[in-house]
């Protein structure tokens, strides 16, 4: 059984968000009685990029809102989409007169309450627009998805999005920027133990002592093969082959790449990962031009990590992700 | 047993450092066939400060190398401290001609070979002063340590002395500064699994599972007591008073703190626990001006955390702290 450092399970979202803004309180702070995080560094007459979904994914979204990146954040139940209302809310306090833009990760309840939220908000006079992140390659549909999963690639959208933002560019060019954006970043993940929901006495999949899977969800959805553990090298031969694949063959071969651990795996493994990511990129002629390593996309205590390709097919993203953003973890 | 993302736990620092250097060369750089990883970025004519230890406790100490914080860290092997001969490498290479300051936890391993390394420096006529730090107030001697084992106050002492150095302190300034801050910082921590290291087949330590320890060093070394899991409420009484203790009553109320992930431990976790460090800080009429939260001086993948206080005796800390820098995890 997982051991968890908490009061109540069912006050564990509502601590932790009071634990964020007590402890960053120049950054962000929480609109009261909601679960949303916003900054408290005003930029005045841009456009505003909102994101959320459901909690046990920390740092995001809460640890990317702040000058450079989000507006707002709008914090689920643990797995659980946050519901119209909230997102509605987060809408207006985020809109600065210039549009409210969402990032949503795809899940059918994010799709169902963020649309939901949009139409209400545009009925009260908010221009809003959206994209949906899919890039999780792993599978086709899955347990709480029609298509494919959202996943780590999500932190990109918001560094890039929330860049041209605070270049004062439109909705209308943040959209087009978004769309040009996600066809060009895959993901795919693999999970060496499962994931304990606080207040469950079980994990939602359980692995042998011995056993990987790939392509597992960021809830725990399943993957699309189990296997024993192999080198980091295999793991990682298996997720860029996997990968490469899904990227139309062109000339361009300069990519941005995300190293994202799950929770429970060390840094240490992520940058041993990551070390024969770098060399099996150069092995196939292709260019890593920015690297970042960490746990951004989590699965509470899960230990695993998921490798994201960005094709740098715009210079601009390249741009975005080198900017400087006042953060708690970017 | 745990599973690990690993090729040869033989070359897994090797391979972890690479993997750094690799997804990071506009901030760090490794000094060839040495565990030593350098900063791009110049400052020429100011004090280096220099760290290191054993590694296994990522993202200390090369996470911090940077502009702001460190010149240069020694990355021994897995728990080992770094051999003398790596740490004098790393004293040349970050030597600017003003002198370098060691930070150094208080492991005897660590205290010989950098001594040593100190005194070898010194006779090739580099300037070299130290600190030897030893927050952990959780027991008298232990393992592999006389006195007190240095922990995740650690990072304050980087942060602080290297924007100290940054501002162009002297080195004998830097010293007073590291002797004022090392007796106004406290921390103590809890175990809720054991660690494996690499190449293990069994964790250091085994507690049941429904068990904690409370006092648990960043190795796994031994606590102070072991008790059933508690709530986070409780865990925080417990240690926040042990540690109120250890400071003398004065009428400075204010402190800066740390809540440090081991490894395996989720941030949303951590953030409760920050909640009710706050709380409890305010019922006790202290005020906390600065907090950070995360996984900054870990364990492998040990689950569990620390809590650090830091009294902000001297203004300078807390200006220090708030200073923006570049690196890869501050």
């Amino acid at each position: 059984m997982i051991k968890k450092i908490l009061n109540n399970p069912d006050y564990i979202v509502d601590e932790m968000i009071d634990g964020m803004v007590l402890s960053h309180p120049e950054l962000i702070k929480r609109v009261p009685e909601t679960g949303i995080i916003q900054r408290t560094h005003d930029k005045k007459g841009k456009v505003a990029i909102v994101s959320g979904g459901g909690s046990g994914h920390e740092p995001a979204h809460a640890g990317f809102v702040g000058a450079g990146m989000l507006s707002a954040a709008v914090c689920g139940a643990v797995f659980t989409s946050p519901t119209p209302d909230q997102i509605l809310e987060a809408i207006k306090v985020a809109d600065e007169g210039k549009g409210v833009f969402l990032v949503i990760k795809n899940y059918s309840g994010d799709i169902m309450n963020f649309e939901m939220a949009q139409e209400l908000a545009e009925m009260e006079g908010i221009k809003v627009d959206s994209i949906v992140v899919d890039d999780d390659i792993a599978v086709e549909d899955s347990l709480y998805t029609q298509g494919k999963r959202g996943v780590a690639g999500t932190i990109f959208v918001h560094k890039i999005l929330g860049y041209a933002a605070e270049k004062g560019q439109s909705i209308e060019e943040i959209k087009e920027l978004a769309e040009n954006l996600i066809p060009n970043m895959k993901t795919v993940g693999l999970a060496l133990t499962g994931v304990t929901t606080p207040g469950s006495s079980t994990p939602s999949f359980a692995l042998a002592d011995d056993e990987i899977e790939y392509g597992v969800g960021i809830h725990g959805e399943p993957g699309y093969r189990r296997e024993k553990l192999q080198t980091s090298k295999d793991l990682v031969d298996e997720l860029l082959t996997k990968l490469l694949e899904e990227f139309e063959a062109n000339s361009n071969n300069r990519f941005a790449i995300i190293v994202n651990g799950l929770g429970g795996t060390p840094l240490m493994e992520q940058y041993v990962f990551a070390n024969d990511v770098h060399k099996q990129m150069k092995d196939n002629k292709l260019e890593i031009e920015f690297s970042k390593v960490g746990n951004l996309m989590t699965s509470l205590e899960m230990q695993g990590l998921s490798l994201t390709l960005l094709r740098l097919e715009d210079d601009f993203f390249l741009e975005a992700l080198k900017a400087t953003v006042d953060t708690i973890n970017w």
